[in-house]
């Protein structure tokens, strides 16, 4: 696949119909706190409350027609399977959704309250893929990668675009790391749209795998897995690392501590509710901050999807 | 006082330059579930995370130099002494607040922040009224009420003057009264900038005075105090009860039950921090949304200042 910034455009103008140009945000107080100018790229206000919707429509507007009536399917329990179900219903087709038996509820009634079919399995990759197979061979739908693929890299890749556009210059932007869709895109973002901007990611210490990608070269585990940012569990695929390697500057890793002060800042500063896996990018920035000093930087959170059910107010009784 | 369209231009006018133009939020799934067309305006956005800067600010700018230099005084525990300390700070005078010793530490930090003296009393109306008067001998600083104040009224106006700037037309607008500084100025503005625009404000059960008061035109105390509103415990003032009489439509009252579920859904649907006291005219609408089927409705979010220790993700260990 030969990357240009052509891809980038056309992924925007196909999506642009369905999803909303995010707002970005700032605040003097943080600004003056950090000593920096800070760009909020605010993705927790995309539609499905995340910008995963940005790949997965890329993906499916991609397809030809014949496919596209066959459905769209994925195993996923968390914003990647309602940016496709969301998809699917915005072009009229069925999605079908793997998930884990034991995904979170608010989560299950999310993708149903798209339309979309859920297929349950047990809590493992093995039993996943196994039903994915099987929900794909029955209907005939066409499998849709979380990141491992270049339409939904290019579809991430818009919402740096749109960061670029409304900011002017960037010394740097930060993402955080997971699967490395968005970071992927945003690099290549940076690139064709910004003037020497840098990148970096955000990756939290209990899910450090991409970080020693980066270093290898090789698509590494994490030594061990326990971060509040349960977004970011997933390792690198071959298509991610190998843009990241070439594209990005480094990739910072932080403590749920550092990842919990972030996300608090957030709340009270920005007033905005994001979800954990958001507050990486910034923990970063904060944990790194005389690098950052005195520059232009964006930061994207990349998502909203909190359970209500964490904050004092909406507990059952 | 007379009461002209041209008062609230001038406050516009005076304020502008140091506040936001908080942005008009909106959602497709809210409408669809309610059935109306709904604009939030968000001043959960504003400096201080609250509507109240417009009113303190106007008020302070409407005062002659050899006042300003004197300083500003207030009593309160709320988002007023956090806006009369802004305000001092922004026109490089003093700020004297008077606050109950057992005020929450986030809200006595808020206001340190902004460089404000602070004056502890014991937690009754008559401990603070002595302490407000010896801080006003001993100063000579200008004692600026919460909301039964012109000044701050027609600053409190530009809230709607500037919803209604966004929207257009509006069939209606829905404030949360405490003691009615938002609602006397929303129903100027609703009368002077919009068309025919009813208005109506959400009280909470717990805190009944407002309704009591508009039905008997005598200011009225609540029969019970107890409500998560704890933004809206004051009763009217005898200047914006006689503006309200005249023009609000009416005034609903809502359970805190009521409170939580309009709060949830800001939460979970806007993706947007609010204190409960913010949730209050939503609530309103959702109980009453009968009446708005099919109509263009604008909703004030107040405030956003939330003690951050009451979501999980922020207890302190």
């Amino acid at each position: 696949m030969e990357l240009s910034q052509d891809k980038i455009i056309s992924a925007h103008n196909r999506i642009k119909p369905y999803i909303h140009r995010t707002p970005v945000l700032t605040s003097s107080s943080l600004n003056n706190m950090f000593g920096a100018e800070l760009y909020f790229k605010c993705e927790n206000f995309q539609k499905i409350g995340a910008f995963k919707i940005r790949g997965a429509l890329n993906a499916a507007l991609s397809m030809s027609k014949d496919l596209i009536i066959k459905g769209l399917a994925t195993h996923s329990s968390g914003n990647h399977a309602q940016a496709i179900a969301l998809s699917a219903k915005l072009l009229g087709t069925k999605a079908y959704i793997v998930m884990p038996e034991n995904s979170p509820k608010v989560k299950i009634n999310a993708v149903r309250g798209y339309g979309a079919e859920i297929f349950f399995c047990d809590p493992t990759l093995n039993a996943r893929e196994e039903k994915m197979n099987e929900v794909i061979y029955r209907t005939g739908a066409t499998f849709i990668h979380p990141y491992n693929d270049f339409r939904i890299i290019f579809g991430q890749a818009t919402a740096c675009k749109e960061l670029i556009e409304e900011t002017g210059y960037l010394d740097a932007v930060i993402v955080p790391v997971g699967g490395g869709g968005l970071l992927s895109g945003t690099s290549l973002s940076a690139k064709y749209f910004g003037k020497r901007t840098e990148v970096y990611a955000g990756e939290p210490e209990g899910a450090a795998d991409a970080v020693l990608s980066f270093r290898s070269g090789r698509i590494e585990k994490a030594s061990f897995i326990n971060t509040i940012a349960d977004g970011l569990l997933t390792t690198l695929g071959d298509i991610t690392l190998k843009i990241i390697q070439k594209n990005v500057n480094d990739i910072f890793l932080v403590s749920d501590d550092e990842i919990i002060e972030a996300l608090r800042l957030v709340y009270e500063r920005l007033k905005i509710v994001i979800e954990p896996s958001s507050a990486v990018a910034f923990a970063a920035f904060i944990k790194n901050k005389e690098i950052f000093h005195g520059k232009k930087v964006g930061i994207i959170l990349s998502g909203g999807n909190v359970d209500t059910e964490k904050f004092d107010f909406f507990k059952s009784n």
